[in-house]
């Protein structure tokens, strides 16, 4: 399948070279790709430039926001939430009209310090998975792995026997069985994935990121996830 | 232990005939005492009246907000989250201070429907624990058990053999030791008590009830648990 992701960061990387492995035909898209090809400097958690991952992941191509939403049959949102509807304005609505968007995206607000608060607007009555869906009705927006490190959304047997769980949640049901199809072969078996209903359920597992966050400060690792004991 | 529980609620009540079993004396704390005496109508939950519930568990005392945090010598909100510092204020500063006061309410916001969010200006970058806090600077507000249903607080067997977690933070360690012990005398075992550190833990705990509830609203049951896999 032809995926377009939105985003070059830890968590677009991570998706891509899975979805390569799983032999999908994988295009990242990018704000300026002579800049992001260009530039040598690490990113944000360290890691080697952008440039040197691309020759590693020489199967997954590199385009523009715009060429890889109209690239993809399935387009996925892994850009930093406080930039999402920038970003998929310039990947285009046209160009996401009538596909999947699988929005792995977290609506955290970075401008009061560590740990990030959640974005104004953005949180309790509303969030960044129902505001793309409001901002692109024609996109059928399906909200999944954004509780978790982006380690485990490919391998969740890195923990616990794989026993724990992924929320999911979107308004269309022929979009989200898609979605759990592609879950499926990252491991995550479906008695595992939690189908919360539509978009509003956005809210839930958005609200989940404070809470993980302080978990991870506290433990000093974010390689852990979340199980429900019933 | 003498033990004042402001607020006689289904969580009240939960907590109240546990205290009671370990021994305790425990006094609950009602806004208006005859007026709750006196009523005939089954609580929200379409449980017997409180009068009833109280001839069953006769050993549990009823007395004003005031008198029930007089008695204590910790005191315990089992408050609606929305009336939580009003019913607080009357029980008494003075009656409060240099006490430790066990926070298990969360401030929901029921006046949008069903489910309901959380109450403006005390999420995201406030909590209900953190305002009680600020509201009582001389009492050492320990945020615990606000995350499952009140079965389980007191009961965590009940599902998954206990596995799984329940959070504490607060500002004041000597409290939270003695709190973590009283839940230990709950059944919850130290490796399940997650410490979150200082109050502002609360923000991370009150925005688990967002997917709390969303859980609770699909599996159409409040009986289960998180779980923190490593």
């Amino acid at each position: 399948m032809k995926i377009g992701i939105i985003g070059t960061g830890i968590v677009g990387k991570t998706i891509a070279s899975k979805l390569v492995e799983l032999n999908n035909d994988v295009m990242m898209g990018t704000r300026n790709v002579s800049d992001k090809l260009a530039s040598k400097a690490p990113d944000t958690h360290g890691n080697p430039p952008f440039s040197e991952w691309l020759k590693i992941n020489s199967k997954v191509k590199l385009g523009s926001f715009a060429e890889a939403a109209t690239f993809g049959e399935i387009a996925i949102n892994a850009t930093n939430g406080s930039n999402s509807v920038t970003a998929l304005i310039l990947a285009g609505t046209k160009n996401l009209s009538g596909k999947i968007l699988i929005d792995i995206a977290n609506p955290l607000d970075f401008s009061n310090g560590m740990p990030p608060s959640l974005l104004p607007g953005l949180h309790n009555t509303n969030s960044l998975g129902e505001e793309i869906q409001k901002t692109f009705p024609a996109t059928m927006v399906v909200k999944t792995l954004n509780t978790m490190w982006s380690g485990l959304m490919i391998n969740p047997k890195m923990v616990g026997k794989g026993d724990h769980v992924n929320f999911i949640c979107g308004n269309d049901e022929a979009a989200k069985t898609k979605v759990k199809d592609i879950l499926n072969q990252f491991g995550w078996p479906a008695k595992n994935i939690i189908d919360l209903g539509d978009i509003t359920g956005a809210r839930a597992t958005e609200s989940m990121l404070p809470i993980w966050l302080r978990v991870m400060g506290v433990t000093k690792s974010g390689v852990f996830n979340f199980n429900l004991v019933h």
